[in-house]
């Protein structure tokens, strides 16, 4: 047995276990990156079913071969209606409570589901699987490592290279050529590159706006590596900066020291994020207009959530996001992100880029 | 006002009059695609209220200055909580009859919005929604084809170059520069290029496999422009085939060209994959394992559908694949694929690509 289905059978008794304190005797698992997560199958579409025994993957037939070429130890059903042959199947086991992933499942199949399990009781299960991959294994830790070492290379390679007059399109395009000659299997997500004014825009879209003196850029990039993301940011500066600029450009860079010296096992997220935010003071925290950061691995957006609301406490072997950012609606914005793993008695920067001001003339 | 301002009040009074049919007051929109296909706004997150007046869209921090600049005739709220302010909302205008996404709608988001209204009937709104975007308007169809255009273009540049010895990761990763040079913002979905054995898998993912002769190649692959997408597959060969395969390939053909010559408006969908599958016979049916298209738009699957099981009937201006495939598993698969576009008496090929066999020496 490989390494690689050791930790998929782990992975799967340490969902049952979970499910045991609660009286649930199985779960269906929609969330294709919990499946992924859970047995290794990489489709686009399907179905698992764990309870006593081995799980079950219900596909359909585009997906039949690639199944038994990525999965072992859990039985395939291809099938065409899913939902049914799941229904089937918990009959057949005589599960009675039967847990669900109710953040996954859209009210549609939902109601699909409960008309076909009448005599079954469906339990909704949120909180009790949002934590389900926030603690990232070995193999885990070196796929969003070498993930966040690519992406940062390509945003280095890139800061080298690029001049006033660039287009936001073109950078984000020769990033991209960047990160995948570097190795980069594709992108995290679409690849933030606002200029100027659109800086101003926590989450803007690429545009043809030429990069010019007196900008801030924010460059917001990942790569996925075997199914691992990665997410850093750097505000690189052109030109001339005003003085507001730069004292701005300080701030927020204070205000992600701050947050990444505050990180601990054992302590709330939300006390990373009040940290970031009481150095912008009540002046300026208004124009911090999302949380401190985030959890990432098979997605770029997981648990835990490091925000003003979060009730997420941090653990060892979590991997997120420090990204607090000022955003000026007009005029320019900045936002500074490294991507950290929390050890038991420290903290590991994932990404590379240096965070001083840098300033291309 | 621009045409396109005149299209979002146009599409939301169309929505309007859907709902008075039902008895439905207002209507609360979830998913991304539709809320941009209704007001223009591209953000990730947000939710659109629909109903007496002007359209309400709720959106947090991130978004505000973005949805300034994109939308108009929509009255914006920026909120912490937007669940919360929709329910609020609906109390202030004294919705009685909600309808709702229930395919965009997770099962715990719905339970969020019931618990807050709980004096309102909410009423799950599925099929009356399913064709919202199915018939494409003047300004889409543009899009569309230029969509189309650049895909075939990048398709037939790269059938020009490509070797046996190429891996499948280089050709499609050249496949998205040509097409990123010829003006695709994105692609549509993850470019499928499957060799040899793996093309026996309909949904294969890219693999370091080394064209060889003998291959079949199936190249499925689409870009985004302007928010639109296409989709287009080419079935190349590479040296010597056998019998069986160039067969097989001119039974794909013919089955493609049979379900293009029975696109007709008011048939049934299902009508048309019959005409494909009727040409496979009993003996080759089994090797055709998915439905014969797909409605595409803002989406690259969206409504109609064209599968045995579809009950939508086609319609002038509606826009989707004809797809048809044979997989056999362990040694190799054909799909041959156009989008098209049905007008009143007539089928456009927006997909550019001659579908006759091409042998690479």
């Amino acid at each position: 047995m490989t390494r690689k289905n050791r930790n998929f059978s782990l992975r799967t008794a340490g969902l049952q276990k979970t499910l045991t304190v609660r009286k649930i005797d199985s779960v269906i698992i929609f969330n294709m990156k919990n499946i992924r997560y859970l047995c290794g199958f990489t489709g686009s579409e399907g179905i698992l079913l764990i309870g006593s025994g081995r799980p079950v993957l219900f596909i359909d037939g585009r997906y039949t071969t690639q199944a038994d070429m990525e999965i072992q130890g859990v039985k395939i059903m291809e099938c065409a209606d899913k939902v049914e042959a799941v229904a089937l199947e918990i009959h057949k086991k005589k599960y009675k409570r039967v847990g669900f992933e109710a953040d996954a499942l859209s009210h549609s199949r939902y109601r699909q589901l409960h008309s076909r399990l009448s005599r079954v009781k469906l339990i909704t299960l949120t909180d009790e699987l949002r934590m389900l991959r926030a603690l990232k294994d070995e193999n885990e830790i070196a796929l969003m490592k070498k993930a966040a070492e690519i992406s940062s290379s390509a945003v280095r390679s890139l800061i080298r290279r690029v001049k006033p007059g660039w287009t936001e399109k073109e950078l984000a395009w020769q990033l991209e050529v960047e990160a995948r000659k570097l190795g980069a299997d594709e992108l995290s997500f679409p690849p933030i590159v606002a200029s100027g004014e659109n800086s101003a825009l926590p989450h803007a879209g690429l545009t043809d706006r030429k990069i010019k003196k007196g900008d801030f850029v924010v460059i917001d990039f990942g790569v996925m590596y075997q199914g691992y993301c990665s997410d850093e940011t750097c505000t690189i500066a052109f030109g001339k900066l005003t003085d507001r600029q730069k004292n701005a450009y300080q701030l927020v860079k204070e205000a992600h020291d701050r947050a990444l010296e505050a990180v601990a096992a054992g302590i709330p997220a939300s006390e990373v994020d009040s940290k970031a935010r009481a150095v912008f003071g009540k002046k300026s925290a208004r124009y911090f207009t999302h949380g401190t950061g985030h959890g990432l691995g098979l997605e770029v957006h997981e648990a835990p959530r490091l925000s003003p609301i979060s009730g997420d406490v941090l653990e060892p072997r979590m991997v997120f996001t420090i990204e607090p950012g000022l955003y000026i609606p007009g005029l320019w914005g900045i936002r500074i992100e490294d991507t950290v793993l929390l050890k038991k008695n420290s903290c590991e920067k994932l990404t590379k880029m240096d965070k001083k001001l840098i300033i291309i003339e």
